[in-house]
């Protein structure tokens, strides 16, 4: 049986998809686990931050109208009052012309605005001091709401969680966090010729690579990968496999079997699981066209390329912006990707998106871009390159010291 | 009790004293475990990569001398002898002007060089087909040892494991792989200030937010983060946290506790702890100057900035490529940094080097990069930004549309 053609669809199409599923259910961790996870909800500071005037330098907590003309040349001379205890409230209060020693973090005293720092005084004896540079109103110094005021929202729903945010929410005093579940994506590698990675390869036989690839992508792209090893070309064993994985994570990934050929299974087994709908059935990029799509209920089932290059080109361009929407994450941070100057011309294809690996090239001033050479099907053109450049669907070609887009690999 | 000054290193400096560490030591893990570590040994390939010559695309293995010449309007007439098993090795050889239907990775029967994609066929009848185009000999085919050949070496030493790594070890039937072990990161919060996140903070007393933030970093680095709470100012305290903190983990943060004041005593007592080397205490870049770093055997303790944002910086900047280094990466690939166009003057002191904040904003063509506005010290200026611009110690300032190197936060 020859399945038919592609209905081949252009990538933006395919990622306008997206919306069509819903981010993962909530949960609550503790802090000390957010970082990586995606905020299922807004954060509104509880209190004040830092919540009192706080010095940022070691130095003598002033009024600054008490600096004002200070020089090198001709110092303030002021009298040292009192020592600001750490964590603790100063139980005198300042008056003009004096200063009181204090650290990093401690609370100014009533009538201080400021703080000079150490190293622009000199202790003149046990109980004066000289200051060498004036300072302005609230300089050296974090006011009581400065940071964030009560009841402004800090960080919204959506949000990837990096180590700031982290220590943002641990500062005030949310030990507890809800964030998005990560979502577990089950991984199925099919097709007779893949044998598991302990046995001996070829001739004919080729050990399974894109189940360990595609974990790994998974992984980096923060997700759970469950693995569900190597199924046959039979189409109740990959019909099996794709219910029990649906029933057990929240994305599938099934490689190889996406291809028009004889023993492709996948469309025929999507196409007849319940409430199964068929979204892509073909995209226009290169490599990576024989990708299909199902949705079946909130969950997306994939069929991957079986090989291996378009396998993972697929996931970084296609499926990542998926995982995203299911992650929670609000859209807003588009992904980093690197400009730089293209150092030979390259042909593609019009009607498609081209997605070239390259090396990148760090030189002062920026990168250059490197396409990598050899076959487009080769692993280790996945293992020189650093990136993939992305070429548009109108473009024949791009010239050698253009400006490029790259992903990063 | 006053400390004295610093004896301020410039970065680079402090830098070089990377290659005072060596690396962690070896483990051996599964190769699902791969990504995110760092090889310890090469990797050579034990066998050709595939190992036979395989199809990259459905259609029909063919000797491309039987097919040139063929196009739409004159298309080449094949018998069809025979269809190749998945997974198993034909047993006939093709005929000159004969072809054999092929599925993606099958393997080529003898005779046959090249591999006519479906697309471009016509099936006349079940013994029979109409060839479109020509192919060149090892079209749309991987040969044997194309990929990697026999006893190449494919990975080295030192080689951070992405998921395409993670494949390929895998393809190769490497089950198990040496790596170095992840670096363990013991973290101690110090200050009378600070207080547990789940208390109340002020007037005078702040949440512990460098732990949580510290660790989020440490994660972000593959590292593994190990807290140890918070210590008061006590000189005895602190010796023990970081004595017990230095025998269970392989790189020691403490934060707060190195600027010059009164309380002090991290310079103190990594000072004295057995086999301690004072390498670095200052650096010149700001935020974080106030930056000590010990080395005791080869270990190191850091003495971080109390003020959060400059604890981050340093993290960032300057604990980050210590780290690498005992995580055995071979140095060879740069950090990614952004390239993008300053949108405003910026003012800069010389002989330090400076780091500020900035937002990214993505344009057709490259980056804008917009400084963060705000006092330094205040948290939000990090969560608000997407990088750090460095202003090297020569610089007196920036100007508006010029090129800046950012790195990502």
């Amino acid at each position: 049986m020859i399945t038919p053609f592609f209905d081949v669809k252009p990538l933006e199409a395919v990622l306008s998809l997206t919306d069509q599923f819903s981010p993962m259910e909530s949960e609550t961790i503790a802090v000390e686990n957010a970082f990586s996870r995606v905020l299922s909800c807004d954060i509104a500071a509880s209190a004040d931050m830092p919540g009192f005037r706080r010095a940022t330098m070691d130095g003598y907590a002033v009024a600054a109208a008490s600096t004002f003309g200070a020089s090198e040349s001709s110092p303030a001379w002021l009298n040292i009052t009192g020592i600001v205890p750490m964590g603790g409230v100063p139980d005198f209060k300042l008056a003009p012309g004096t200063a009181a020693r204090i650290s990093t973090g401690g609370m100014l005293p009533k009538g201080a605005d400021s703080v000079v720092m150490i190293e622009h005084t000199d202790l003149v004896d046990e109980e004066s001091v000289e200051i060498y540079k004036s300072v302005a109103p609230l300089q050296h110094v974090i006011d009581a709401s400065e940071d964030f005021a009560k009841g402004e929202i800090v960080l919204s729903r959506g949000r990837f969680i990096r180590p700031q945010e982290q220590g943002l929410l641990a500062g005030m005093g949310i030990d507890r966090v809800d964030v998005f579940r990560r979502p577990r994506v089950g991984i199925i590698s099919t097709g007779d010729e893949i044998i598991p990675i302990s046995e001996t390869a070829g001739p004919g036989r080729i050990r399974d690579i894109n189940s360990y690839a595609l974990a790994g992508f998974v992984e980096e792209a923060h997700a759970v990968p469950v693995c569900y090893g190597i199924v046959a070309d039979d189409r109740s064993a990959v019909e099996q496999a794709i219910q029990r994985a649906l029933a057990e994570t929240d994305m599938v990934l099934v490689s190889g079997g996406s291809s028009v050929g004889a023993k492709d299974y996948t469309l025929d087994v999507l196409s007849q699981l319940t409430d199964a709908r068929i979204l892509v059935h073909g995209i226009a990029v290169s490599p990576g066209k024989p990708t299909i799509l199902a949705g079946v209920q909130n969950k997306m089932v994939w069929g991957l390329p079986g090989q291996v290059v378009s396998a993972m080109v697929v996931f970084k361009v296609v499926v990542v912006p998926f995982l995203d929407r299911i992650k929670g994450l609000d859209g807003t941070v588009p992904a980093v990707t690197i400009y730089g100057q293209l150092t030979r011309n390259i042909a593609s294809a019009q009607g498609r998106r081209d997605f070239v690996r390259v090396i990148l090239e760090k030189t002062p001033g920026g990168y250059r871009v490197k396409p990598v050479l050899g076959k487009s099907g080769l692993i280790k053109t996945m293992i020189y390159a650093d990136g993939l450049l992305e070429i548009g669907e109108d473009v024949e070609g791009l010239e050698k010291g253009s400006t490029v887009e790259v992903i990063l690999l």
